[in-house]
């Protein structure tokens, strides 16, 4: 989503979704670029960053700025009603800062509360929330939390107003089983397939979180949920995760 | 508002306000700092940034993110339910692009429609809007707009729901009758006086906008402009324009 193009592209399609919607974004490769230009170095573990004080800093202009208000102004230009919101906004969703474990990673924080009823009412008004990856600790500090967690943390606490699906959209076409081989979709993954897919190191990295945010968001009450490229949402494809 | 000790201040005294309130705020002197680093160099004509693409980048990061989401979760600990927004947000400021004169100002927008009905509606809704300087133009475009001006169309807009008072604070205790001393400041101004103190070069640069957006809102129905340094929010003092 951080190239113009792409993102055009990508809000005029979901723009055309019916029916209520939420979009959730990240913007790391803007992070990553922005730091680079202001000297601080990005340290990635796991596929996550690492949020000192001045990462900080960066992902609250890069997630909250520029991102997410391009995004709220490219719909409000398709005739979405966009409201773009950290989770600090109307502090729809509290977090706290992840203990400092086997890795510091900063200020990052863990989803410890969502008020899905702040999201029901905007929605129910026909307004289009727009969530960046930034929630707060109610205690006057932002944290940086993973765009997938919030979506799974969003899509859970929906699911307790409205029939809800989760498409997780990313670069690929879908989990593949060949990383080598783009067409290689796994169209369905079960628990079972899951866990194997995993042992036999099919499945690996970031894509684990992925389908773990999935099932937690399964167990919770969302009806489905979908891993596909942003380009194709209507092509029907990907992986579905049951 | 940009160091943290004098916005922990500010943000106690405001949380203290009784009623309905809304928060402008700026941002300047960290875009020029962003904007430094960043290696590009900030262009003031009359008090005014020229905004190119490079500088649109940047305070849509600094006042739509760093600033903005800084002072929402500093209210929310302060239990101020806050919503940050920029005129893209649920389209409540729409602005067109400031038409090249002796000075192109680059993305500058003016003013041109304020649904005050969203801003009312979220204010009986126990809502306290954070309102960034940031508009759009409904085309997919943000576009920066003076703090000042936000504030006095935020005001003229709300005069239509509620009585408003509209205060701006700035880092003197008011309105000065001689620049060189911080305690001579000029009580209260009329529209006679004003035109005066600019004759007579008393006042001059940025502080003519200021007075020209405060009786424009008065002219549309705003009940009382003060101008005052922020930490004097609740001493009554200042310069009361009538």
């Amino acid at each position: 989503m951080e190239e113009p193009e792409t993102l055009l592209a990508l809000l005029q399609d979901f723009a055309k979704i019916e029916g209520h919607k939420v979009l959730v974004h990240g913007g790391g490769r803007s992070a990553t670029q922005i730091s680079a230009r202001l000297g601080i170095e990005s340290q990635m573990v796991n596929g996550r960053r690492i949020t000192d004080a001045e990462t900080l800093k960066v992902v609250t202009m890069v997630y909250g700025g520029l991102v997410n208000k391009n995004i709220v102004a490219g719909l409000q230009a398709l005739n979405v009603n966009a409201l773009g919101l950290t989770g600090a906004d109307l502090n729809y969703m509290r977090s706290e800062k992840r203990p400092v474990g086997e890795v510091d990673y900063g200020f990052v924080g863990d989803v410890k509360e969502v008020q899905s009823s702040i999201l029901a009412n905007l929605i129910e008004m026909g307004v289009v929330p727009v969530l960046a990856p930034l929630t707060h600790d109610k205690q006057g500090h932002l944290l940086n939390t993973n765009a997938d967690t919030i979506a799974g943390e969003a899509a859970k606490a929906l699911a307790k107003h409205f029939e809800v699906t989760l498409m997780f959209c990313f670069e690929k076409k879908g989990v593949l089983s060949d990383a080598e081989d783009d067409d290689s979709v796994i169209s369905e993954i079960t628990r079972e397939s899951f866990a194997k897919y995993v042992a036999d190191g099919v499945i690996q990295g970031g894509m684990i979180p992925k389908l773990e945010n999935a099932y937690e968001a399964i167990d919770a009450g969302v009806k489905e949920v979908i891993i596909t490229r942003a380009d194709d949402i209507f092509a029907g494809g990907g992986t579905k995760v049951i």
